[in-house]
């Protein structure tokens, strides 16, 4: 029933992460019916992220300019390479650059599986750290986190003098009588 | 902190119905992190849509080749052209086609706006239909369907013999206990 293009459209939309195959669909109409020339906005949009280097080092997605290839962080030299911070996504790593507190290196392990274990690719990009005198987990600390880390640590035994992970507390603006039993916990331990 | 051509596309990405700020980039790092070839294949098919025609009757994207730009359903002399249904969406419209059991033609209106008034586009869509028998108007049966369903039978008080709207019920499948008031109601008004 769908029209060819649409079909297709659909069948990429739907496997992108939080779009369901109803979605696609509403998508691809609305997208069409929008006019043709904001459809060829977006297809060039698309096509503009070929442009886009991976730092061979963190593995962020980036536009610098230099030779090798690097992103910004990793070719500023102020920025410690002993000290790295192991986060699942781009976006983890924008969030802890907002915090504008943290001048180590990065490494992007890209989408976690939820059974905790680690990729071929994910492992190799855990072996590229080495002699680090500490690696921050930045993975969130959820139930699936929890587990990731413990394959994280796995593979990263011998790769750094320390490694640990984000504090756990009461987030900023928090109301105590609404914090789960779990986070008080923590906010007790780490109280300073 | 974004890369341009990433900003670029959560621009566009936000845009689209249901896909918030935080969900855009999300994506826009996904589809980045697929790969080249996977990236070239998205912009072509969204490229593609540009090939699909609207029917000048009904206002469905489709694909099909008469010289009119009619679509199946327009362009087939076995739909009753006296009975049209009056839809918000090309998927409202599917879902009635997969009924098999509607044998007239549609007229597509597009997003409807939810305080309830009809756009200049919209009300030249519905001035389209002339003499029919029967408009059926498909419009879901929620607060808002019903507040356009009001502006949309002031537009067509002169269009048909007969204005109806879809019957409303228990959904086939559903139990009593669960029903709400208003559709065991109708339920009711509608026994059969």
């Amino acid at each position: 029933m769908l029209p060819e293009p649409i079909k297709n459209l659909v069948d990429q939309l739907a496997q992108l992460p939080s779009i369901g195959p109803r979605q696609a669909i509403r998508l691809a109409f609305h997208i069409k019916n929008r006019g043709d020339s904001a459809v060829e906005q977006l297809a060039s949009s698309i096509a503009g992220l070929a442009k886009l280097k991976t730092c061979p080092s963190c593995f962020l997605v980036h536009e610098s300019g230099n030779s090798a290839g690097l992103c910004h962080i990793c070719d500023n030299p102020q920025r410690d390479p002993k000290l790295v911070a192991v986060v699942e996504k781009e976006t983890d790593l924008i969030s802890l650059e907002r915090t504008q507190r943290y001048g180590g290196r990065y490494l992007i392990l890209g989408e976690l599986k939820k059974d905790g274990s680690l990729s071929i690719e994910q492992k190799a990009r855990l072996a590229s750290i080495k002699d680090a005198e500490e690696i921050i987990l930045g993975i969130s600390p959820t139930t699936f986190g929890d587990l990731n880390v413990a394959f994280i640590n796995q593979e990263l035994k011998n790769s750094a003098k320390k490694i640990t992970r984000l504090g756990r507390g009461l987030p900023t603006g928090g109301e105590i009588e609404f914090a789960d039993d779990e986070t008080l916990g923590s906010a007790l331990e780490n109280r300073n």
